[in-house]
């Protein structure tokens, strides 16, 4: 098929559905699709981010929706390709609060995923490209404040004598894209940070951290990296980076302003929010709180006995530095992931004698087979080249259902591991335990499963290989001595730093922490698919548990992932804020159930 | 013609361009233009900024440069277009040393106007794109330093135990540009600024100045604004660009410092340049020296006799801060350009008395008539849309010979004329001298003629009509008394605060000041053209004096102007100085004489 017949196929098809729809034809809408087709929508139908698998899931979904959504003008966007059997097409569409944009793929004439994205509010666009603000008034007037002014005095009077519709709490990627999204939309936020600095999240993370996906990926809403960005950030000059982005956006950012905790008023519908400002404590009373504490930002501390005698320095990775004062000092290093990678081969770096403890298989791949096989259709500079924009690929990303992604990803790792056989003959050789995952669906699976898991090699895996980095596998850490660590196997190693590289835990263990055990439970675990996989337990959710939409907690959401998930997904985040801060009816479809509590 | 064909004849004529160029025939190549024809070459042929006017200086200029410059590889990119009888179109070329962009404009076959600009230097291409860094090192090695390391090690070397190549002496945008192009060259640069933060010279400026020039025209190279940026920009948002462009271009810009003065050592060939650095006195040893101290940044002051014995306070309008403490007194503002207006409306708004002294003619423009009439072409929502981007935008308007444009020029005003015909009856009514340039080429001509001259309306000209903002024309101050001033004709005004608006004085009084007068009269008058009308005395230059490109004096150049200026010359600048620290043979063609001092 070539791309005119298939631009027509789904511009008939398009036609199709809006017909069904504005006839209240549910069976006949329904019908459009596979048997087993998706429809996923975020917040244009459901007000929630859903993922509706089947024609019953679809069908229940438009009956309840429907009415309230209005949907119309449905219109293909650019035109159609067909490949492998497959029409895909972007199109656009309204509701009756706002406009949005969707993607849509055809088998043998039916739909086999739909994507529905709402993209701005009716009314409350922002003001951009041809409808920025002038910046000035044009016919001068009495007592005219000039920019500054404004600013200063909003800065002054917000979280003062007015308060913030929405706060932040955690002021990292996820809370600045969001802030900025909020800017952007007028809603009056306050971000509130711990650290002294924007930016200090990364800073004081260990000293040889980069990212570990590419630029490409990495882009925050509304100024890219500029073309001489480098292809994986340093941690402090994405620290710099963003520090200036919090400026340049305007946002309102309290810096060294640690959150105390947090309370709901279900009657005045508002929270308490209490922070120390300056110093001083100062109760923030906001209608929506935002949790965007990081995914990697509630450290998980094993409970090793002994761990109090220990005479040594022992830290989580997250407090941990720099190899520099470890030179001819004994590491060890428990866990085998990322940051477990990155750390040991710092130590390594810098003259220490280090051991890597691995309990359990890790995801390994190359930064470059990634690059190579997982990036590039999408995040590469081929892509941007193929005139694919971010906002393209984000979208493109999202339109692929998580049930089936793992069957996508399979193959790529099936290359991966040809392509870098050698490598993994090492590593097994050197007795680490590695896999693609249970499924094989690898780095990508692990990390919207569990978050962890994987270690992304940028080189660290060769040291292994070749004994730089030593490894006991197989084993946990039994007991913590004075001086040296007992492993579960008996063995003693000496020990002058211990490093626990044991990940992160639930975010809704911020919530314990910040609100309540009650709330933490209400809203129960956060991220994961529900893929009945190590680490992420069934039943099947078909998203991301609690992220970026509503929870069982009124006025309480959660932000947080990598640098793609806070461009994208503050989107549409903070249109569901501005809805509720507008008034406009959002009734959720679908709130899930909660099934676990951390 | 339809673009097929326009797409031919450009591209016969460009191969014939190329082809009597390698055949060294001049005369051939000469009369493929037309005789009056216009070549502008930008550092690709004559290692200067020169436009050769008509077949004679053509074939001089092709004599002497040729050998040198081995041109080759003419190809045209993308399609030429064809309107009123003339073809246009956009090219690529090499040369010995590099590669550069051209555009053509041909008449009836024979080329009216030509313009080659050198973009990069072969073998040191900006690390871009495709090229990007890596940005860190995948096989893990010991001693590897972090990205802050060695940022942090540079910075302490830089101007200590290491001189950079060259010291750039102003830190606003010229500067600021230039270092940026400097640091993706790999030429080792530092900024010295007298204030305390990058973008202080904006933010010190009278409270309610908004550039005068769109967002589209403003873009700073590398980070353009992002789409939200307000169409004109206000002074301090500007100001913390500014200073956030230069933390996240990781450019070494010493605030606080300033240049106390500089030498050349002609048997060294490099400069001792004095700066205050933390408060002690340090030499740097560049090669190069760029002042880039503003064009707009050595002020103009009147020397009015009883000036001494005023009680009240008399500032240059690069001084004053805002109408603030000025309610109810009494405001003598000298002058009636951009300044003066911007000042006699923001003392109004401040419930000022304020009185305008005009002394001669305005160019005075509406800025709605501006957006509409010259700018939308090449920079507006609009250009954007049409895939116009700055820098094409920037290359379009460098190809316009400066002879031509005050022709091209004048039916824009002929329009704007009539489009505000009811404001320019007003403003005659009221007494307000007010012009299109002596030849009736306005804003841009009397901008490049004198730098000044004109009034961008933001509102201030309607204050004058309805009398807001007093007015005296056709008068200068004659004398400044204890409580007043003493106009020509004989007029006595009470004053407590008089602001000379009086503009600047031509950037060589920098280098007088900072360098030597002989210096100074060695290099001759920055700026303007040669045009004969006032301030810009004859001969006719056909370029900026001294502007971006080589002076009398080796090792000296002059980087000044607005933004659009400060990005896309900046790169040509930053060429030659790459060139020399390299030691690539860059012979000056056509370095002019100097015809006057200042």
């Amino acid at each position: 098929m070539n791309a005119d017949d298939a631009t027509q196929q789904a511009s008939r098809w398009l036609a199709a559905l809006g017909y069904a729809l504005a006839s209240s034809d549910i069976e006949g809408a329904a019908r459009l699709f596979e048997v087993d087709g998706f429809w996923r929508d975020i917040v244009a139908f459901t007000w929630n981010i859903k993922t509706c698998e089947g024609r019953d899931e679809i069908k229940a979904m438009i009956a309840a929706t429907l009415a309230g959504s209005k949907p119309a003008a449905w219109a293909l966007e650019g035109k159609a390709a067909h490949n492998d059997g497959l029409t895909e097409a972007w199109f656009n569409f309204e509701t009756g609060v706002g406009r949005g944009k969707g993607h849509l793929r055809l088998r043998q004439g039916r739909c086999w995923t739909l994507l529905t994205a709402l993209r701005e509010l009716k009314g409350f666009e922002e003001q951009s490209g041809p409808s920025r603000e002038l910046g000035l008034e044009h016919g001068v007037r009495r007592d005219l404040r000039s920019w500054l002014e404004r600013k200063d005095e909003d800065e002054a009077e917000l979280g003062h004598t007015r308060q913030p519709y929405c706060v932040i709490v955690g002021g990292g990627q996820g809370g600045i894209a969001l802030a900025a999204r909020l800017k952007c939309l007028n809603v009056p936020a306050i971000v509130v940070e711990k650290n002294a600095r924007a930016g200090d999240s990364w800073r004081k993370r260990y000293r040889s951290l980069c990212l570990h996906d590419p630029v490409w990926y990495d882009h925050m809403p509304y100024i890219p990296f500029p073309d001489h960005w480098p292809v994986f950030s340093p941690k402090d000059k994405i620290g710099d980076w963003l520090e200036m982005y919090v400026k340049v956006m305007e946002l309102n950012y309290w810096s060294a302003t640690p959150c105390l905790g947090a309370r709901y008023d279900e009657r005045a519908g508002e929270w308490q929010v209490r922070v120390e400002r300056e110093g001083k404590p100062l109760v923030l009373r906001p209608k929506q709180l935002v949790l965007a504490t990081g995914m990697s930002g509630f450290p998980n501390l094993p409970d090793v006995p002994g761990a109090d005698s220990f005479k040594g320095t022992l830290v989580h990775s997250s407090q941990h530095l720099g190899g520099e004062p470890y030179r001819r000092k004994r590491c060890v290093v428990l866990g085998a992931n990322n940051s477990a990678h990155d750390i040991c081969a710092d130590l390594w770096e810098h003259g220490a004698d280090v051991t890597m403890i691995q309990r359990s298989p890790t995801v390994v791949a190359t930064s470059d087979a990634l690059m190579e096989y997982a990036w590039s259709r999408l995040y590469s500079e081929a892509a941007v080249k193929a005139g694919i924009t971010t906002d393209v690929a984000d979208q493109t990303l999202a339109s692929i259902p998580f049930k089936v992604m793992p069957a996508l990803q399979r193959p790529v790792y099936e290359k991966i591991r040809q392509r870098d056989a050698k490598l993994y003959e090492g590593l097994e050789k050197a007795g680490f335990l590695f896999d693609f995952g249970e499924d094989g669906s690898g780095i990508h699976s692990a990390y919207m499963r569990r978050g962890a898991g994987y270690y992304i090699d940028v080189g660290a895996s060769q040291m292994i290989v070749d004994g730089r980095i030593k490894l006991r596998s197989r084993v946990g850490m039994a007991r913590i001595n004075e001086r040296s660590v007992t492993l579960t196997d008996g063995a003693e190693l000496p020990a002058e730093l211990i490093v626990f590289a044991t990940g992160y835990g639930s975010m809704n263990g911020w919530a314990a922490q910040l609100i309540s055990q009650e709330v933490a439970d209400r809203v129960g675990k956060c991220w994961g698919l529900g893929s009945n996989t190590r680490y992420d337990p069934g039943p099947w959710e078909g998203e991301l548990r609690n992220m970026w939409k509503p929870t069982q907690q009124p006025g309480l959401w959660f932000h947080g992932g990598n640098l793609m998930q806070a461009r994208h997904y503050s989107l549409y985040l903070a249109l569901q804020l501005k809805a509720r801060l507008e008034g406009l009816p959002a009734p959720v479809y679908g709130l899930p159930k909660v099934h676990h509590l951390s």
